[in-house]
């Protein structure tokens, strides 16, 4: 048993969708703070790159996530996954693909591929579940409240249709 | 669609296991770098805190992680997944509890719930697999090559059946 | 010329002041995420290491850091020094001694040294100094303000005459 | 007293230096992991960035820091200081500039800038020290073991003057 293998690729096939298009390519170079003493990076720095891709997908396609907060809008991560199949190197230049996998005005979840922007080689994939929260950290629905936001992120999945 | 929501049930269910034991618990103090402009524990350190209860259940059980890795095995994280249902804030005492899922000589999975001390809130869930390499990280089958490390772990697991 | 070095030192032999005594003691187990390449604990890992004993010595005194900051009154570092003797282990028990090194309403000086707990070799030495602000930022002078919040930090500084 | 308050500008004087030339300039954009519950960039994080801006410096003038490494060539941080002036937010664009302090074949002293790159405001100042070492850790002068390594350093420096 293995925590999450394939579990994309599963999702994806019980969920009769077909496999999402790249929304966004972001370029990532791994600092020395971010290896550990096997000489690469620690497996802990992947949903930070993840973090780093979706805020410039955001900025890119929403203006900016630091907007949606000053208006008291959180989307606190609830769950996520990590698979690593190669590992990533000091100074390696990263490319983190987003995908988009499911949105409602309640939740946003995105899927990822992680690769050596050098070779290509797939080194990590993953997904995260954003929920959208008020300053109380209780579930809004944003398509009543902030139909703008919503539209926006709803804008970014249509665009890959 | 949520990120592994219920994931570690439905494992649980599907393999026929019965639901494990607890193996450790392991007390973290929550730091003020960890906390995000949200207020809130960041969600890239759930799974530093589960390293943390990793490395003190080893320590405990086969004495000390540092010693395998000097003996050439490895042990990198190939998966995990991370669920959060409440949040963490700085100064809280969380416990971490562990428990086994799936071991053989060439992968070792693990569950863990993340709870509140003062509270028993139960935050946050999610479970690891490492796998077992060599210093060219090719992946090695401990049970032949090093039976007492082998032997050591699997002394662990049987501590709860 | 090399950055930092005998500063310490040189401040308490400058301002004539006596050699401060320990306030405080706490011990931390060093993470695997805070190794890096090299195979020993990187050095912006250092002043989070200090942190945490700065966090206990206030819990211990004053209560709780926490319980300040919901009265709206803050304590960013601006400024801190770090010098590494000797290297940190992944598993090594750190103890980090902290020392009164000035006070007035408005900022507070510590500094640190950082021993291997087994050996009681000195790794590490460095200060720290805190300004206390209000919610928008701004300096104030808690002698004033929160008299009594002065009062429990200025007793922890004569703990040690 | 101000931990390492003009620190810098002391050195400069007292060794009779005049003001370095900005050797390199860096640009960082701000994680949202790297804030803290102040709102702020926690101030761990600025040697992280000090770190960016230097394997920049590096990999444009000797090739690559990590090429170093594999001929068994290491320069770990013996020392650092950490001036805060004003705090940077997330999604903030930084600015890094980098200025050559000291060099010898033992040891490397930089001194940092760390600017808002819209404002151009100073948010941060420091500098920090290597020392070379070999994979035992012991002290090597790459003058006379790696002339070329001490070269191409040596070029940065005069590249300035």
């Amino acid at each position: 048993m293995i925590a999450g293998k394939y579990y994309i690729d599963k999702l994806i096939k019980e969920s009769g969708m077909k496999k999402p298009e790249v929304l966004w390519e972001e370029d990532i170079q791994v600092r020395y703070v971010e290896t550990d003493q096997m000489g690469v990076v620690h497996h802990a720095h992947v949903p930070v790159y993840f973090e780093v891709a979706r805020t410039a997908l955001f900025k890119n396609f929403i203006k900016s996530y630091a907007a949606i907060e000053r208006r008291g809008v959180f989307a606190p991560i609830i769950a996520y996954t990590v698979e690593i199949m190669a590992p990533a190197f000091y100074e390696d230049i990263l490319t983190v693909r987003v995908m988009p996998m499911d949105y409602s005005g309640v939740r946003l979840t995105l899927s990822y591929e992680l690769v050596r922007k050098e070779t290509g080689e797939l080194l990590s994939t993953g997904f995260t579940t954003n929920v959208f929260v008020d300053e109380e950290r209780k579930p809004v629905n944003i398509r009543n409240k902030y139909p703008e936001i919503y539209d926006m992120i709803m804008k970014v999945f249509e665009e890959t249709d």
